[in-house]
């Protein structure tokens, strides 16, 4: 059987066919046009849909999109896409295609891919973290994603690490979003390079110290270079200390990384590791929470999307 | 039908026999004699409920440790209990009394006694927080505390919210336990009399700026003293950056407050929910989150680990 996945964000709307074990058959993308109205949006993702439905039966389709979702599918705020405010997406998805539709934030839809068809499958209670622009994810207990009361539980990254810290997207100061995404690992190798002491940094930017981004950081680091390594030492311990947090809370078996960072490979999670095991509580009393990468890469959102719809069939 | 719950704290251990509704129609408390062995410990359990078992029907006993215990009853480390380490206790009291027994972490054990008798009855998503010498409490998704991969979810105090911040009982700095406990309210309201700016509290205190502890701020406070309503805005404020980052999590519909703060009644209450309505991501976008008081305050852990051998029979 095929389900439709689609992830909606800022920029793109990418939607694809999705089997039952996962794989992608086919997929079509368009432009989110954040500027128009939500009604043309929705036109936008029924016209991908439509396409696709061609050559494959469009039996339901889930929607991953980037804001607070409600549990009745209705976008109340995406801050990268103003046009969805108290929007019922899902309802007029469905009223568009004729097919059941369901709408979840898009970190969820993500962790709920990797719980499905990635690295978190089978596990019972884990943690889904994505180190992009921001940090993402999703809380997995007793196997499923927890949606909260109102489907808002998704906000993973929002939690204060330090009230000096840099402001978060969301207004607050110190965030561990803000601290510890992959946005913030560019900005630790900035300023040390603005600092004139990050001179490889400097040189894969092209001369420019303002140029370096968390790229640059981590290709020094993979080459050895000493001083990226000392900043993927200071960033891997800022991303253990909500890591950390979250477990202790938590509990979880396994944590399951994705992001473009995951690309550092065991030059980011020897030291992740090493910095988790320092700052969870009663780390010699535990049995080990493994810390490996996602498997579904940038395709956790659709896939986990389709995912959800099939819960609809 | 009544069941036995039993409270094992670091000073004191309490046994009460409970009906179906929640109503304690017995108890006995014994010391916890942390300098003894573990067998002696489950000794005066036994005991506590063979004296109680006299007049009432102990059809499963349930224990509420203070520690990291996991599903199988096991206590793994307590750090007010030395003598509790990957200790059998549930196996050990089972054999000893021959009726079925769960051994749970007390401050699940008293969020399930909310969440069953208390302030959360019938709510999907809450949180329970003790704010007492520590923070405890228990994560309610789907109508049950959520116990972890290996039963230790409960730690709900330890994360960090300023890497600056005093040091917790665990070693770690700034968790939010060491933060906005009761014993931080303490230590926040002696701070400001030492500087001699806390009058109110030092004549409290007997003329002793260093015997400043929470119940004189609390005190000056409701007696609407400036410099105490002060330092309960302080205290607030750091409460509230735990309670809207684990909201921005998790999600909850309503956060249920016990601790011996609670009778501090609205002058803690009504800072407590501006901070938060300031602290949470999209307030406005929201449904809104109750922050109200427990309802079973110090009975909730003897009420809720009766109520989990409830579930045994």
């Amino acid at each position: 059987m095929t389900t439709f996945g689609i992830d909606l964000g800022g920029t793109n709307v990418r939607c694809a066919v999705v089997d039952d074990d996962g794989n992608i058959l086919a997929e079509q993308r368009g432009a989110t046009l954040v500027t128009v109205s939500w009604e043309e949006l929705v036109a936008v993702m029924a016209d991908l849909v439509r396409t696709l439905a061609a050559d494959y039966e469009a039996n339901a389709v889930g929607v991953g999109a980037a804001g607070l979702v409600d549990r009745d599918g209705v976008v109340h705020y995406a801050p990268n896409i103003p046009c969805l405010r108290r929007t019922p997406l899902r309802a007029a998805l469905a009223k568009a295609l004729d097919v059941p539709v369901v709408v979840d934030n898009d970190a969820n839809a993500a962790a709920h891919g990797e719980l499905v068809h990635g690295a978190a499958r089978g596990v019972r209670y884990a943690l889904v973290i994505t180190l992009g622009t921001g940090i993402g994810g999703g809380i997995i207990a007793r196997e499923r994603v927890i949606r909260g009361a109102h489907g808002f539980a998704a906000e993973i990254g929002h939690f204060q690490i330090d009230p000096n810290g840099p402001v978060c997207a969301c207004g607050e100061r110190g965030h561990w979003e803000a601290m510890a995404s992959g946005s913030a690992l560019g900005r630790m190798g900035r300023e040390r390079a603005v600092a004139g002491r990050f001179p490889k940094a400097v040189e894969l930017a092209g001369g420019d110290p303002e140029s370096v981004t968390g790229v640059h950081v981590g290709d020094a680091a993979q080459e050895g270079d000493a001083d990226g390594l000392a900043v993927i030492d200071d960033y891997a311990d800022l991303v253990a200390i909500g890591l950390a947090g979250l477990s202790n809370m938590l509990d979880p078996e396994r944590i399951v990384i994705s992001g473009g960072l995951v690309e550092l490979g065991e030059t980011l999670f020897v030291p992740v590791r090493e910095a988790f095991a320092r700052r969870i509580e009663g780390f010699e009393y535990r049995p080990r929470v493994e810390i490996i990468p996602a498997e579904l890469g940038g395709e956790a959102g659709v896939i986990g999307a389709a995912a959800l719809a099939r819960e609809l069939v």
